[in-house]
């Protein structure tokens, strides 16, 4: 095996706390614990494709733990292989850009690549090490916790608390006004948030892309809280929750581009329908952006720090086409193509769900 | 004048942290200043009508200084003069009910009602004052910190403080992405929240309902910025913030129902806008009624223990017909009529305003 | 097995975020999933002792998730095996009534007790069932995160929030001041809390009690710093932490009563020291219960809420004289005996020590 | 007068959240508004002495304004009026080095100097500007809120904010104890931040320097809440509170080297007579520095901003030898003299003294 002198950085997708963490952790450990060099790459594959490289030393991320974004800038349109040109026509056509990948990191001899990202970063690292042999080693970032391979990844914990705060807040504001409130979480395909986050604020509704809800057990708990004399209730949505038997968002779309259900997303839609269902007053809130920026929660920096100090640890040891991960209270290693193999989803039988739905709370579903 | 034994309190309009803390000070000081007993009045001037009214002693107060929301309820839609009915062929007709309110006053002998309330509510409140002779005291509330008769609001600090630590989350992965975000603040028809937000948050563009905007100035600052190498710039928007030369968002409606403007109100349409423009990408955030929720800010706590405690104050007196307000270190009070006669707004040439263009924030006007 | 119609409820020992978030699952999952009463036992075992019991409804628990404290009280001097007295001399005599404990579930009708604590209150609960067979389960609890029995404890995460925000905060100070800050955190016996802010919080050197410290490590490592141009450090102490070759401040409080240790524990010992050799100025803060108040972490309100429903599944299920806990993903119970056995404790060759050590951390040892 | 091309700027001493934001405004608006170049001058005045002064532009303040500390760095001893130097003997001496200031300042071309700082940098300023006709114009800061010339400084919402939150986490965990709780904030000669905090905390007794407290009054208010059912209560206590007739803390310590009073300080003292008195369990916390640390409040960063910009304003306009501060709305300036001749002090019968009164807090008084 080639002894590692180099090492290069990147972090790419979306933003999310605790990447300087890891930034911090991988320079200083690299430099203190294996006295090796550094070398932050810009924007996501973006710098491996247009050279764009800087020496990291101490100084450099002195400060940043707990910070939130990346000091190295991240992107999400720079697949090397999948690279987007405008043709002499003025249209956008792909190319394969590799090549340039190899050319920057031998430029730059740089023996070895951690690839901070989720999983359409890994899955390039991935393709980059088994079609040109690059010697990547993978960090998993996703605040939306739906990535293989590791336990949880960090920005999950500072996403969940300020979702579950936004939370606190419209409780005391849906008490007084007598309403339902619908708050919309972070969660594509997968609930982890709107799950994690609904328990701990204790909405009355989750509704999760597991679980297809249906508008009537919805409007069924709202009406057994007022019965109950609670006059407001707390509906807790994740952007890809749909109803059973098909989106309807985008059903209603097609027949009526005017449908209020396009205005606001899933939550309008939900809002709207529980509104004409049970009469009750409903307002809606879309937190958006707002999970991914600050600073990471303690809990992520520390995960976070433990991922950039093993990652080092795993190009020391030569694991490329590799990722690490929490397994119970370790970090180990997986292949990335196992990791990103199959995505995390909530299981509609695990015992948050179990516990949730014993504490009164409807999934719709 | 009469002796005051028993006062009625209400909380009416939009919730704002800081209600409970004025409804403690007035039940605590009432009773231990001046032995007089206290009535909570449900839902605003809903209870009045409906005769929902309940005793209020030290114990039901305890604990509710730090909590937002109000403990009494609040209702939007109760006005007394024009009170909404079903009519027999089931369409909604308005009546005069404010003889009921002052059966209910009477019924529960009560001396005077010290209404927490905003514009509306102290029109109301005001009315029954003049036409009824029934003796009120107002106390200012709104978060928008648009009122007349006092220098500053309760509810205004822990609103510009949700909002400014939003606009921090937002910089920070802005700053990643190399975006342009968009964040619309609390402020139909006055900027104080975005103002002083912006100001807070380092906005490089506040737009707000009393400077119309040009798209073209807002792109310049933007480009400005980045020939310095900033990649991304942070927007923060009024939601009755509006383009020069009329309301385009309503105009464009009316032409085409299927417009990108209505998506998200007046943030989306300017973050489409600046996105074609610029070519940066851009996104948006709605921060909605988080602005409104949560544990009320150590100032507004302070600012509405000042106002209840004076309220009741200004019942002993016999102030009757008038507001309490902030007026530089002191509470004074002030005939309603005059407080709601003219909105505060913010002026082009104000010290903040001057103070942001010298640091070369755009109002975009 | 007995029918379980009812079920009791105390909280013991030091108060802790998430205390609230127990009962509300246990009466909320006891009522709706069980259909059994909940009854709360007010201020630990003394109400046991003293015949101090609530039923407690839905009611009673709504709104309580997010808020810290315990809405039946806690104390820490209330064994019913050893309980104070005062004899007929006015000395403090112990004697056994945990007969009245018997009598209380029994004139209650309680068919099983849920005991909420740490180690105290778990080995009185272990020996109410073993001497007297009294059917308890517990639940475990402690910020220091020091209990068998479970991977972590709630109150924990919370705990290390808000020390590490500390830190963060006292961070900025020390720079501008080039002073060497001292913050001492809760932890007796273990050091999780010292650790894991110390890591969260980028301090510099962390002092545990499971890694005894020289002084001349420390002041190394702040000179390492000094010459790197790094005129601040900051040191995370937990307050059992303790010098190489014995517990410094006792020895030395018996020589000279005057001595400066004592004056501020630990934290002050280690701060004069400091100053003394390195000559950089130095300032200590002591944490203090602000560690141990207010609103629980999100993490922390869903471990909770899953330890109160598994406690009554545990009861429901007979498993008496069993503790809850987590472990790995799962809830399971471990006999109270074996929880209470051996403490966790901070492990010299741990994962997270190790990654501190590769990252530049001292602990003095 | 001279044309300003050159404009120096330095912090002096304690740490305040709120300095970046002024030295940020600082560098933008000279820049922008008016053309005029920046320099740093590094640890207040040291950096006068020793000549250690950069060059600021844009890049070097972007970011700063919501990070608590300096990035210059301040320094609490460098009067160059009175500079310690070791003799020969090894001895402490102090000179005049106030002619070292000068030629730094000419080296430099500086043409003016923003002091930004309290009661000793304010003087000092003052005194390098009557004596050597150095152009400064002084900026107030002081987390104490006790300097003249302003309504209020920066540092004091944040610092506010800080002890208030704190209270908060007491406030649960003394009533889940039974405990009476008692916090030290800071104030060395004046209590506004006791006093703040304490009235938006619900404090039961607040103790200030300006009302010298009876032990006896104190324990009637906590036995008075006893006697209604409240078996907790919460006293916030000025660092510089005393008891009437006299410093005891010095008074006993003289007699006593061992005695308690000493090792905690004023909220140790408190506490232990309280507990001596009422017989109920007392606990305390000393909050130290972290009130002065981290992120600024939305307030104090607006006020920081103002504070900067008018600064430069009245250099532009020649008011040296005088200091900006806020009168009503606006930022007027007033003669460093003026400013630091009377300390702002709380007065007994102040609306906000009298309001907490007639809600039932003791001052002890």
């Amino acid at each position: 095996m080639k002894k590692i002198k180099r090492i290069g950085v990147l972090t790419g997708g979306g933003d999310c706390p605790g990447l300087n963490a890891v930034i911090r952790a991988v320079v200083t450990s690299a430099l203190r614990e294996y006295n090796v060099e550094c070398y932050g790459i810009l924007d996501g594959f973006s710098g491996l494709i247009n050279k764009r490289v800087k020496k990291l030393d101490l100084n450099d991320v002195s400060g940043i733990l707990p910070r939130g974004g990346t000091i190295l800038g991240t992107s999400n349109r720079d697949n090397p292989f999948k690279y987007p040109f405008k043709n002499d026509k003025g249209e956008i056509e792909y190319k394969d850009v590799s090549d340039q990948v190899i050319r920057t990191i031998e430029y730059n001899e740089l023996d070895a690549i951690i690839t901070v990202g989720g999983d359409g970063t890994q899955s390039i690292a991935n393709l980059l090490h088994s079609t040109h042999n690059i010697p990547v080693v993978g960090v998993p970032k996703t605040i939306d916790n739906d990535l293989g391979g590791t336990d949880v990844t960090f920005g999950f914990d500072t996403a969940l608390t300020i979702a579950t705060l936004s939370i606190d807040k419209l409780h005391s504001t849906a008490e007084a006004h007598h309403r339902v409130m619908v708050i919309e979480v972070m969660g594509r395909y997968a609930g982890w948030i709107a799950l994690h986050s609904g328990v701990a604020g204790g909405g009355d509704v989750i509704l999760i892309p597991e679980i297809p809800f249906k508008m009537d057990k919805i409007a069924e708990k709202i009406k057994e809280r007022e019965n109950r004399g609670k006059r407001f209730s707390l509906i807790v949505v994740a952007e890809g929750a749909k109803p059973e038997g098909g989106d309807v968002i985008v059903a209603r779309k097609v027949h009526d581009p005017n449908d209020p259900i396009r205005l606001g997303g899933i939550s309008q839609f939900v809002g709207n329908q529980v509104e004409d269902i049970t009469g009750i007053e409903t307002r809606y809130t879309i937190l958006g952006h707002v999970q991914r920026g600050g600073s990471p929660s303690p809990l992520d920096r520390i995960l976070a720090t433990r991922f950039g100090y093993h990652a080092v640890k795993a190009v020391m040891e030569g694991k490329f086409g590799h990722m690490v991960g929490l397994r119970g209270e370790n970090i180990k290693t997986t292949p990335i193509s196992e990791a990103t193999a199959v995505p995390r989803r909530v299981k509609r039988d695990s015992d948050l769900v179990k516990t949730a739905n014993a504490l009164g709370t409807s999934f719709g579903g």
